[in-house]
C-alpha cells in the first residue's frame, strides 16, 4: 500500500499544478461547453424549437462566434456583431425594396450595383487603423448581413419577418454568452492588464540587479553568458500589441472589482511604454556586459551596487503602488532618492546614468 | 481659363497622390466588391438560384468572411474553413447517428454530453499558443459545423445532403475568393513582410546617422530634442507581432514572383529580431545625447563621423543584398570594415561600441 501512495502523488501532485496553472483555461473551456449546451436547448426541447424553429441555427452560430476568453472581448464582439446586423439588415431592407420598386430587368441590376459599392465602401473603412482596432468585426457583420437581406429578398417573401426571427435569435445567443461569461467566474481582460503591468515592474528591477551582478562576477567567459532577467525584459520589450489589445477589450468592460467605469486605461499604455523604453535600454546594457574589461571595476563596484539598490528599490516601490492603486506613499522619499542617486553617478560617471532619467519620468506618470 | 487650371491642378494633385498612397487599399476594397458581387449571381441568376437554392447563404457568408487583405490571409482562413467544415460535419454525423441509436429520452442526453464534451476540448486547443496561431479559424468553424450537424440532425432528415450541399458552396465561395484574390492584381503578404525588413536597414542606418549628427551640433537645449529618425526605430522595436503575422501568412502563398516554395521566412524573423536588439540599442542612445556635455567632444568628432558612416553604409549595404536577395558581394569587404571599426572604436573608446556587435551578427546572418 504505501509503495501504491508513494507511485499516485507524484501524480495528483502533477494533476494539481497542471490544474493551477491552467485554470483560467479550463474555467473558459467549460463555460463553453456551458453555453453550448444552453444555446443547443432551442433544439433540444419541443416547446422552445416550436418557437424559434429553423432559426436556432443563428443563436449557435453566435455563441460560438462570440465567445471570447475575456469578457470584454465577448461583450465587443457581441455588441458589434449586434449593431452590424442592424444597421446591415435595415439599410438592406431599404436596397431591397428600392430595387423592387425599379422591378424587371433593373432590379437585378440595382441590387448587383448596391452590393459592390455598399461592399466596396465598407471594406475600405474597415482598413483604416482606428476602425480595424474596434469595429473590425462589426463592419464585417454589416457587410454580411446586407448582403444576405438584399439578395434573399429577391426570393424570400417574408423578409422582415425573417430578419426580426434571426434578430431574435442573436440575442438569445448572445444572452447565453453574456450570463455564461460575466456571471460564472469572468475573466476580465482589465485584471490581466493591471497584473501584467505590475509584474513588469518586478521584473525590470530583477534584471537590473541581475546585470549589475554578472558585471562584478567573472570576466573570463564574457561570450555566450545568460543575464538572469533578460528573457523576461524582452518580453516587456515585445508587449505593446499586447497591451493594445487588453486596454481595449478593458475599455468595453463594466465596473467590477476595484476598477470603476472610465478607468484611465490610456494611462496603463503610456506607463507600458515607458517601461519598454527602460526595458530597451536595459537589454543595451548587454553590450558592456560582453565588452573585456577596460577600467577598473572594483573600484566603483560598492557605489554602483548602492545607485541600483535604490533604483530597483524605486522600481518595485512604483509597481507596488500601482498594485495598491493607491497614491504613490514613498513619492517624498523616491524623488530625493533619486537626486542623490543622479548625484553618485555624476562622480562614477557610468553610462549606467540613463537610466536614471526615465526612473523618474516614471514616477512622474505614477503619481 | 488660367485661374481655373490652377484651382483645379491641386485638386486633381491631391487626387492623384491619395489614390498613390492608398493604391492596394482601394484595390483590396474593389476585389471585394467584385467578389460580392460573383457570388450574389447564385441569387441573381435563375438557372443558378435553381441549383443551389437557399444554400447559396454559404457562399455569400464564405467570401464575406475569408476574403482578407494578405492573399496568405485568405488562403489560410479558407483552407481552416474548409477542413475544419469537414471534420466537424464528419464528427457530427458520427455522433448524430449514435445519438440516433439511443434513442428516446437519451438521445437528447447523448447529444447534449457530446456537445459539452467536443466545445469544451476543442475550445481547449484553440488555447495553446500554437494552435491559436495558425489554427483558431479552423477550430472555430470545427466547434460551429459540429454543433450545428449534430443538433439540426435531430430534427432534419436528409442530414448528409444539406451537409454536401453546404460544403458545395463554401467551395463555391471559396473559389471566387481565390479567383479575386490570386489573379486580380494579388497583394502578397510575402512581398509586404521582405521589403519591410529592406526598408528597417535603411531606417536604423539613417537614425544612427541623426543621432551622431545631433550629438555634435549643438548642446544648448537638451531637453525634448527630437532626433530624426527615432520615430521610425520606435516603430522597427514595436514590430514582433506584425512580423509574425506575416510571416504566418506568407507560408500559405504559393510560389509567385521572386519566392519559390519552402521559402525561409523564420530567416526573416531572425534578423528582424536582431534589428529590434540594434532598434533598442540606438534609441537608448538618447541618454547620451540629453546628458550634458562631459567631455570635449570636438576631438572625437571625426573618428566617429568615420565609424558611424561606415557603419550606416553597412547597414545599408545589407539591406540592400537581402532586396536584391543575392549573396551579399561586399562581405569580403564589409568583415575588414568592421574590423576597422572596432580597433578605431577601442581607440575612441566610446560607448557606440556596441552597436558594432550587432552588425557583426546581423553578416553572419545576412550571408
Amino acid at each position: 500500500k504505501k509503495t501504491n501512495d508513494k507511485s499516485q502523488n507524484p501524480l495528483f501532485l502533477l494533476i494539481i499544478s497542471f490544474l493551477r496553472e491552467n485554470k483560467r483555461k479550463l474555467l473558459h473551456s467549460i463555460k463553453v461547453g456551458i453555453a453550448l449546451v444552453l444555446v443547443s436547448l432551442l433544439y433540444l426541447l419541443d416547446p422552445l424549437y416550436e418557437q424559434v424553429g429553423e432559426n436556432a441555427m443563428w443563436a449557435i452560430m453566435t455563441v460560438v462566434v462570440i465567445f471570447e476568453f475575456y469578457a470584454g472581448a465577448l461583450l465587443s464582439k457581441g455588441l458589434n456583431r449586434g449593431i452590424g446586423t442592424v444597421l446591415g439588415g435595415g439599410l438592406g431592407c431599404l436596397a431591397a425594396s428600392f430595387a423592387q420598386q425599379v422591378g424587371g430587368i433593373g432590379n437585378g441590376i440595382v441590387v448587383g450595383i448596391s452590393v459592390f459599392i455598399i461592399g466596396a465602401a465598407a471594406t475600405y473603412t474597415r482598413l483604416f487603423p482606428n476602425v480595424k482596432r474596434r469595429y473590425d468585426y462589426g463592419v464585417m457583420i454589416f457587410i454580411l448581413t446586407f448582403n444576405l437581406v438584399l439578395v434573399s429578398g429577391l426570393r424570400a417573401e417574408k423578409i422582415m419577418e425573417i430578419a426580426r426571427e434571426r434578430l431574435s435569435t442573436i440575442v438569445m445567443g448572445f444572452s447565453v454568452c453574456i450570463f455564461t461569461s460575466l456571471f460564472i467566474f469572468p475573466i476580465w481582460s482589465s485584471d490581466e492588464l493591471h497584473d501584467s503591468l505590475v509584474s513588469r515592474f518586478e521584473h525590470l528591477a530583477s534584471a537590473i540587479e541581475g546585470c549589475v551582478e554578472e558585471f562584478f562576477k567573472f570576466c573570463d567567459e564574457k561570450e555566450n553568458r545568460i543575464i538572469p532577467g533578460f528573457d523576461k525584459c524582452k518580453t516587456v520589450l515585445n508587449s505593446k500589441s499586447k497591451d493594445e489589445l487588453l486596454a481595449n477589450f478593458a475599455r468595453w468592460e463594466p465596473w467590477h472589482g476595484k476598477f470603476g467605469f472610465s478607468y484611465p486605461w490610456e494611462k496603463y499604455l503610456k506607463i507600458a511604454e515607458h517601461l519598454r523604453e527602460l526595458a530597451a535600454m536595459i537589454l543595451s546594457l548587454r553590450g558592456c556586459l560582453e565588452s573585456p574589461r577596460q577600467a577598473p571595476r572594483e573600484s566603483i563596484e560598492e557605489p554602483c551596487e548602492a545607485i541600483v539598490s535604490s533604483l530597483s528599490w524605486t522600481l518595485k516601490e512604483l509597481g507596488e503602488s500601482i498594485k495598491r492603486m493607491g497614491r504613490c506613499k514613498a513619492e517624498d522619499t523616491i524623488v530625493p532618492k533619486l537626486k542623490s542617486v543622479r548625484v553618485e553617478l555624476s562622480l562614477v560617471m557610468s553610462p549606467a546614468r540613463l537610466g536614471s532619467l526615465d526612473n523618474s519620468q516614471g514616477l512622474a506618470m505614477a503619481s
